[in-house]
């Protein structure tokens, strides 16, 4: 069987379940070969309580056939972080495909990767995919070419899965979707703005206004710096 | 804000999935405040490269309002564990809510927290909850009285939005929801048994044959002792 060296780029505040779904689904790729790549050996601090363990540093990773870059509220540090830029950049040459979650988009984009491609982030985020050159698409995963980007946190469960299905076949998708139990029936409809009610959505978008300009602040200094 | 302490239970070979999706989503709880209590402070491996660094051993852990409880292979040897399976017992004795995700289950049932409840667990282990007691129903949240258990793996999200609405009220969940832009769209309909091809659903019940005949022998030792 045909080695696939997958690599998820870990960096302090990464959303946890960004990468916790990614990893379950990918995990199980024919092949699979899993490095969980930081700056250093560090526990990595995430949003929610867990502390990440990395299995490589950034010079010891091994070459990504697949690289997959996590979001969060950290990004804005890790976006600015020349090594970790460097290292996304070194990594993505290499591999066969490219790949983010959630706001993890702006770390491809801060490595110019997303330059006139077609691309999706977090809804909160979505309009600043402009700002790194990439055509914003609202939907729940993304495929442009060799990238393949993921909306929101639990959206990089299937954009798991749609990786999957093209590296591995249609029917080893559907085998490990299975035995995940991926058969998802949410208590409520309300995952998207344009199915939240209005005050959930204001009461939202008015808790993410201050990161956002905080991010956008941080993106500015990032594309100064590339 | 009241406090809400929320004990996810950490043990070898634990999917981490079953574990991260609840924690995302439950530690968002107003006053949320979460232990990962595993028998040492040693990493805990877990079935997917990644290891989970515990923030509380059995003897310092805070009592649980809420005790969570995953699954995996590793309930094979947690459910024989006396350790552990004393301090869930010790735990859900305090607790407002017991819960489970996927084969997480059967230490609850090993436990004794499970006779004459309706319950549920991973598609392939579902006939298995009579022998600890329990009622099996089959659907992705089950709730009988201070007992929530979910489905295999990916079901631990849906699990945690309804434990989340029952606890902190719908509002707040459809706000958490929106956050984590939980709308999932999986790209096949094929994670139950009743939705998958003949082909995929026997391909899978042989690779679970001989884990399901493990399980089965180490749910009798497990039994026996208690």
């Amino acid at each position: 069987m045909e080695k696939m060296n997958i690599v998820f780029l870990l960096f302090p505040n990464l959303t946890q379940l960004d990468f916790t779904g990614p990893l379950q689904v990918l995990s199980r790729l024919p092949g699979a070969q899993v490095s969980l790549a930081a700056k250093t050996m560090e526990p990595v601090p995430t949003d929610a309580v867990l502390t990440l363990n990395p299995t490589h540093d950034f010079q010891s990773c091994p070459g990504a056939d697949l690289l997959c870059v996590p979001g969060g509220f950290g990004i804005d540090d890790a976006m600015q972080d020349e090594e970790t830029i460097a290292f996304v950049r070194r990594q993505a040459e290499g591999a066969r495909y490219v790949s983010s979650v959630c706001t993890g988009a702006f770390i491809l984009g801060a490595a110019g990767l997303l330059q006139g491609k077609k691309a999706t982030t977090h809804w909160a985020y979505h309009d600043e995919l402009k700002r790194v050159g990439a055509e914003p698409v609202k939907a729940r995963v993304v495929r442009d070419g060799n990238l393949f980007t993921g909306g929101g946190v639990t959206a990089g469960i299937d954009f798991a899965f749609t990786l999957m299905a093209e590296i591995a076949g249609e029917e080893h998708a559907r085998a490990i979707q299975l035995g995940l139990e991926y058969d998802p029936a949410p208590p409520f409809d309300a995952g998207v703005p344009d199915k939240a009610s209005p005050g959930v959505l204001e009461s939202q978008r008015e808790r993410y206004a201050p990161r956002v300009a905080a991010f956008r602040e941080a993106l500015g200094c990032a594309l100064k710096q590339s």
